[in-house]
C-alpha cells in the first residue's frame, strides 16, 4: 500500500509544527474500528425536529453501546450528534434543525459524526418533498464543513420501518466502521423477508462477531479489497470461501488460510463459473449467506482510441460475470440461504464517469443499473442486494499512479486522504448483516465525500 | 461580468502560441447560437444499436435543418455524432455502440455534439437495465475525453414516446443554445396533457421564434442570469413580464422595455405575492405560459456560525416563495394556460453540496424535491415543472469571488470555462417550448460538466 506521506508529515512533531505554520492543511488521523473498541469515543448529542419516532431507539442504542447522551454540548467534545428530522415536513421545521444543528457541530470533536434521519419524501406534498430533498444539501454542505476526519450522512427512513430495522445502520454510521463514508444518503425501508419478529430483533447480537454463523463468499479475492474484505467479514465472524483467478492460486490459498477459510479457484467470465460455484458452495459449505462481487479490472482507453478485447474485457469480468452469477443464485434452490446479502463493488467512476475509462464507467454504472433492477427480485426472497461505490482507495493499483494523480485524488474529498482498501471492507461488514435487510438496490459510496460526481 | 483572460490569452495568436509551447490547456471558444444560425456547423453522423426506432426521425430533422448526413466520417469533420441506442439491451450491444462510437468521436469537431439515445431501464430484465444505466457511464467519461468545446449528453428515452416528442430535445442538445450543457442524462417520455395530433406536431414550427405567442414571466429578471432569460426569451418570441424587487425597479424597467415587455415590482416573500402576480398575468396578459422561478439570494455562513436570519432568508426567498406561486398557479383558474412551462432554477450547489451554503443547499436541493413532486400534478394540466442547476456561470457574483477560487471554479469543467448567463437562459428557452413537454419533473444541470456532484 502507498505511503500517505504528507498525512504523515502533517501528524508528525515538527513536521506538523512546520506545515501549520506554513498555512498547509492537516490531514487528519481517521479513527478507525478495532475489536472491543466503544461505539463512540464520547458523548452523543441527540436531537429531534418535532416529535422524533426514532429518538428513543437511538438513545437506547447509545446507552446500550456504553455512550453518553447528552442534550447540550458540556466541557467534552462531542462524539456525535443525531438529528431525527423524521418528522420535517415543513420549511419551518428545517428552521429548527439548523437551530439544534448550529451549537452542536461547533462542538463536534475528532472522527466526529454527525448523523441526520430524515423522512422519504411525501410526493403528494410539494413542501414535504422538498424539505425532505433539502436535508440532502444540507448534509452534504455540512460534510464539507465538518473538520478533523468527522462525517456527515443522512439516512432516510420509511416511515413504516420500524426502529429496529435502521439500528444496523445507525450503529454503522455512528462507529469508526464507517471511517471514509462521507457525504452519503442512504434509504432505509421495510426490512425484506417475512416480517421480523420485534421480539427476535431486539434480541442480543454479538457486537463483536455480528457475521458469525454467516458463509461469505468474495471474488477478486487474492489482494487489494478483496483480500481485505475476506479478513474483515472473517473477523466479523464469517465463514470465508475465497474465489479468485488460478493464475492468483498462491496469493489465494494465503488469503482464504489466514482466516481459516476455503480457496476457489475460479475464472468468473467462463462458461460454467455460476454453475460450478453454486455447485460449490451448496456442497461444501450447505449455502452461502452473502456474496461479495468484488473481482473488477481496468483496461484503460480513450473512447477513441478503444479496442473491442479491451472494451470486451471490462464488461465480461465487471459486470457479464456479475449478471450471470446473480442469476444463477435467484433461479438455483438451497444455496442462496434466509437473509441473502449480494454486494456488487462499483466504483465512483460508474457514477461520475472518468476520462480513459468508458468501459470500466460502463460496467460500473452498469452494476449500479443491475442492483436497483434486481433487487425486487431478490426482496422476493428475503434477501438484499446492494452496490459500494469506491472512491479513491489506497491500493497497488492506486500506487503506480503518477506523483501528481495520486496527490490529487487523494485529496479532493472532504476527509483530505484517500481511503483504505479495510473501509470498503466495512462497508461490505455492515450491508452484510442479517439485520441490514431494511437497505436494498443502494449504491453506497466510499470515497470520503469525494468532490467527484454526477 | 468577468473576463476569463486566461481564455483570450490561449485563444490569441501570440498568446495561444506561447501557451500552446508551454505545454498550458487551450480554452475552447464554445460555439454559441445566434438567430438565423445553422443547427450544425458541419456534418452529422447518425448510427444505430439494433434497429434503432428514432434513427428515421433524427435523419429527418437533421436534413430538414440543412445538415449533411454520413455514415462515416470524411475529409470534414464531424459537428455531431448520434447514437441511437434506444434499442440496446445486451451487453453485445453495449460493445456494438463502442465500435460505432470510437471511429466517429476520433473524428469529431469543435463545439461537437456527441448524443446517444438511451432506453429507460427495463426493470424486469436485469442485463437490460444495467446496460441503460451503462450508457450513463459510457457518456459521462466520454464527455471527459471529447475536445475544442464537444459536448456529450445522453437522452432517456420512453418507449411509449414517439419521435416528435423528442424532437425539441435533440434539436437543442445538437445546436449551439445547449453550448454549456455537458454530461446530462435527460429523459424525455410521453408529453404531457392530452394526446397529441402527430399531424399538429410534424407541422412547420417557427424555428426562430420557437416561442412565439407565449407570455414568459420570468422573476429576479433585473440583472445577472435573470436578465439573460428575459432578453433570450424575447429573442424566441415571448412576450415577458419582468418581476423583481422594488428596489430593483430602475434596472428591471430598462430589461423590460429593451425586450417591449412589463415589469411588475413585487416582493416574491410578501403574503399577497401569487395572488398579486396571478392577478397581474391575468388581468393584463390574460394568462402565462412559462413561469421561471430565478429569483435566489446567497447568505453564505459555515453552519456553526449560521443564524436563524440567513438560514430563514435564503430558504424564504429560493424555496417558500415558489412553493407558495407553484401552488396558486396549480389551484389557481384561468392563468396557467395549455402547455404550461415551470421552470426552477435550483444549482449545482444542491446537488453536491456546498462549503458554507448549508442554507444555499437545502433550498436549492428543496428545489430539486419539489419539481419532482410537483411534476405529476402540472402534468394533470397539461403543463410541466423542470429544474435547472447551473454551475460556475460567470456573473457579478462571481467576479466578486477571490481570484483563486474564481479561477478554480471556472476551470473545473469539461469545457475549463464557466459558463454564461446566455447558456442557462438556452436552457429555459427550451424547456419553455411548447414542444418540450415530454420532459417533466427532470434536474438538468448547466455546468459544463463540472466535476462537483454527488
Amino acid at each position: 500500500m502507498p505511503t500517505d506521506w504528507y498525512r504523515n508529515l502533517t501528524n508528525s512533531g515538527v513536521g506538523g509544527a512546520i506545515t501549520a505554520r506554513a498555512g498547509l492543511p492537516r490531514v487528519p488521523v481517521l479513527r478507525r474500528y478495532e475489536p472491543g473498541q466503544p461505539l463512540l469515543a464520547g458523548p452523543a448529542l441527540v436531537g429531534a425536529v418535532g416529535k422524533g419516532a426514532l429518538v428513543d431507539a437511538t438513545r437506547a442504542l447509545l446507552t446500550e453501546s456504553g455512550a453518553t447522551v447528552v442534550d447540550a454540548a458540556g466541557e467534552e467534545k462531542l462524539a456525535a450528534v443525531v438529528l431525527d428530522a423524521t418528522g420535517a415536513r415543513t420549511i419551518a421545521d428545517l428552521a429548527a434543525a439548523q437551530a439544534i444543528l448550529t451549537p452542536a457541530v461547533r462542538e463536534l470533536g475528532p472522527s466526529g459524526r454527525l448523523l441526520l434521519l430524515g423522512p422519504e419524501p411525501d410526493e403528494t406534498d410539494a413542501e414535504a418533498a422538498a424539505v425532505a430533498q433539502a436535508l440532502e444539501g444540507l448534509v452534504r454542505s455540512a460534510g464539507k464543513e465538518v473538520r478533523a476526519g468527522a462525517t456527515a450522512n443522512l439516512l432516510v427512513v420509511a416511515s413504516e420501518a420500524v426502529p429496529a430495522a435502521v439500528d444496523s445502520s445507525v450503529r454503522f454510521f455512528l462507529s469508526a466502521r464507517s471511517a471514509y463514508v462521507d457525504g452519503q444518503v442512504v434509504h432505509v425501508g421495510v426490512p425484506v423477508g417475512p416480517p421480523v419478529d420485534p421480539a427476535g430483533m431486539d434480541a442480543p447480537v454479538d457486537r463483536v462477531r455480528p457475521l458469525a454463523g454467516r458463509i461469505a463468499v468474495v471474488t477478486g479475492a487474492a489482494r487489494g479489497i478483496g483480500a481485505a474484505i475476506v479478513d474483515t467479514l472473517a473477523r466479523d465472524g464469517a465463514s470465508i470461501v475465497a474465489v479468485d483467478i488460478p493464475a492468483a492460486g498462491e496469493a489465494l490459498a494465503t488469503v482464504a488460510n489466514r482466516t481459516g477459510g476455503t480457496a476457489l479457484q475460479l475464472d468468473i467470465t467462463s462458461d460454467d463459473a455460476p454453475r460450478r460455484l453454486l455447485d460449490h458452495l451448496r456442497e461444501r459449505h450447505g449455502g452461502v449467506d452473502i456474496v461479495v462481487h468484488n473481482a473488477g479490472i481496468t483496461r484503460d482507453k480513450l473512447l477513441a482510441n478503444m479496442d473491442a478485447d479491451r472494451w470486451n474485457a471490462v464488461l465480461a469480468v465487471n459486470l457479464a460475470a456479475q449478471l450471470r452469477i446473480n442469476d444463477a443464485l435467484l433461479t438455483g434452490t438451497g444455496v442462496l440461504r434466509d437473509t441473502g446479502r449480494i454486494i456488487c463493488v462499483a466504483s465512483t467512476s460508474g457514477i461520475a464517469g472518468n476520462r480513459g475509462q468508458t468501459n470500466y464507467a460502463a460496467s460500473k454504472a452498469g452494476v449500479i443499473g443491475m442492483v436497483r433492477a434486481l433487487a425486487p427480485r431478490f426482496a422476493e426472497r428475503g434477501a438484499t442486494i446492494n452496490a459500494i461505490a469506491p472512491g479513491f482507495i489506497e491500493t497497488e493499483m492506486t500506487a503506480k499512479m503518477p506523483l501528481g494523480t495520486r496527490e490529487a485524488g487523494r485529496r479532493i474529498n472532504s476527509l483530505r486522504q484517500g481511503g483504505l482498501p479495510v473501509d470498503v471492507a466495512e462497508t461490505v461488514g455492515w450491508l452484510g448483516q442479517a439485520e441490514s435487510g431494511g437497505v436494498n438496490g443502494q449504491a453506497v459510496r466510499v470515497c470520503g465525500q469525494s468532490i467527484l460526481g454526477a
